[in-house]
């Protein structure tokens, strides 16, 4: 018998290939399956996180259709977004660049000039990397170091049934671009850990159809999302009828916005007038956190549905 | 006019460009240039250390010629390295994986099986990690979070003329396999630190004939190897002569062995029989560190001449 493919088992396969064989020792208080790792640290009351994401050529981006300045700022935006959404603000990162040799070295320069300008931005040091020949693709790997207070930590463990969901920001259209010119949203999750009592977070990198069930999992509970309360990037997802746009907000992936649970004591309209008097993007309640053997429902006008598992997969099949 | 290839300029030209671009932020002690970056660390006395390699199919290793097994206890072990020759001790890890679709997941079964083995050795957690699809080869990054007593740090940078120049185990031979099979030196490289004061040190990477230059350049010295004295891998670089044996010992790269300055005060005979009494591999003196004017030279003989710079280079020229 021939061994199985990776494409059949997909990405979320693979992962559970990697949490079996794997250890994460004893230092580590959340290993795989979050945002980010989870690690002791030193200083009294803080901890530690670590997280990494790798894009490569022809799978994350295309040198055509996305100039390398973009790519290069996407590379450690999807870690500084990691980082965020544990609450927790970054200190370093390292860049690994494996380039083809016949590369012009002014993609290479814009590469890092899209990576510098968002880590000056952002305040991230860049303190080291690896450079190698890559004889297929450019491919990029972004490590970033960060550290949250052990009271502001949030996973996807933490919704509980009544709690209440949120996204900031408006989402689909990244598959017209937007996934390439995203700003992680580092000020919106510090604000909102240091303002609320958020009891789960997560960014939004595989698409609110996925991700949702993500947390679900984590959490152990079900979900009751309200179709019309839904922020669609009327703007982004261009100009279809309401069924399209619906579909890419929710399985498009990559918007990287956050998707955050707060306990049903916080105020809708309290919460939402103090976030937008801050930030340019919003933060709409979209839903109720179930007990899980609801499932994960979406309500259309009077009808309660099931929402279809999708989003983006790296191997095809999730 | 057609803009400059990869190839033109080499890696470390590549690493020139990535230097100019990027801010290693304040709280950033050494940043590029050293075997890990180097970062303040909240708890008093510590510093945090922070690297990354990254592993290409068709670069670094061919998917016929290595067991996927050893690909990922090298991958690991690279970062292992680098942490140990600052004179740290790793934290925890986390490892990016780029896969076609189509290859079969027991080559990743292995590959990860590498990584947890070498993992499990030296206690160092695997925290997190992402998979993605690569259209092309199969690329690993991983990237090792370690910390070091301040007084403990061992840079590139800290040899001074009248130092001795030592290297641990025996080098050569990794371009016929052992590049794939060696073990990190991190027991060793903290017993060093433990108990010699130790003025510089670093791992080799890209062969002694490249790595005394990088030394050379970071410490502002010289140096005068005695050739008799550089440790050669016998049974590796196989029945070859003289000197053909001492080219793959100097120029291979990929021994992962230490370089190591100690001062002039160390004796050399209780230094290699104190470190013999506890490793099987042997420790050596092979030569002098110089002023900078006085170049890089090897002794044969009776003549001197000078080291001609080589070593192994991803993208061809260096």
């Amino acid at each position: 018998m021939i061994g199985k493919k990776i494409r059949e088992i997909g990405e979320f396969g693979l992962i559970e290939e990697f949490k079996k064989l794997v250890n994460a020792g004893q230092r580590t208080l959340v290993g795989i399956g979050d945002d980010a790792a989870v690690i002791e640290n030193p200083r009294e009351g803080m901890l530690t996180l670590l997280t990494t994401d790798m894009l490569v050529e022809g799978t994350h981006f295309e040198l055509g259709k996305a100039t390398p300045y973009q790519i290069g700022w996407k590379a450690l935006g999807c870690s500084l977004s990691d980082i965020a959404a544990m609450g927790g603000l970054h200190t370093a990162a390292v860049v690994s660049i494996g380039a083809p040799g016949e590369l012009e070295v002014d993609i290479i320069r814009e590469l890092y000039r899209g990576i510098h300008e968002l880590a000056e931005r952002f305040a991230c040091g860049i303190v080291g990397g690896d450079t190698v020949r890559s004889s297929s693709g450019l491919v990029i790997s972004v490590a970033v170091l960060g550290e949250v207070e052990k009271e502001k930590l949030t996973l996807r463990s933490g919704a509980r049934p009544g709690d209440e969901v949120w996204v900031t920001g408006v989402l689909g259209g990244s598959l017209q671009g937007k996934h390439l010119t995203f700003t992680p949203r580092v000020a919106e999750a510090r604000f909102l850990v240091e303002n609320f009592p958020v009891k789960a977070m997560m960014d939004l990198s595989d698409g609110l159809g996925s991700d949702l069930f993500r947390m679900a999992e984590s959490s152990n509970v079900g979900f009751h999302i309200e179709e019309e309360r839904v922020p669609i990037d009327l703007a982004a997802v261009g100009e279809v009828d309401r069924e399209t746009a619906l579909r890419r907000a929710l399985y498009d992936g990559e918007d990287f916005e956050l998707l955050v649970v707060l306990p049903p004591s916080c105020r809708e309209d309290e919460v939402a007038e103090k976030f937008s008097s801050r930030f340019d993007c919003g933060l709409a309640m979209i839903g109720t956190v179930m007990e899980r053997d609801r499932g994960i429902m979406m309500m259309t006008g009077g009808s309660e549905t099931a929402l279809r598992e999708g989003g983006f997969s790296h191997f095809g099949p999730a």
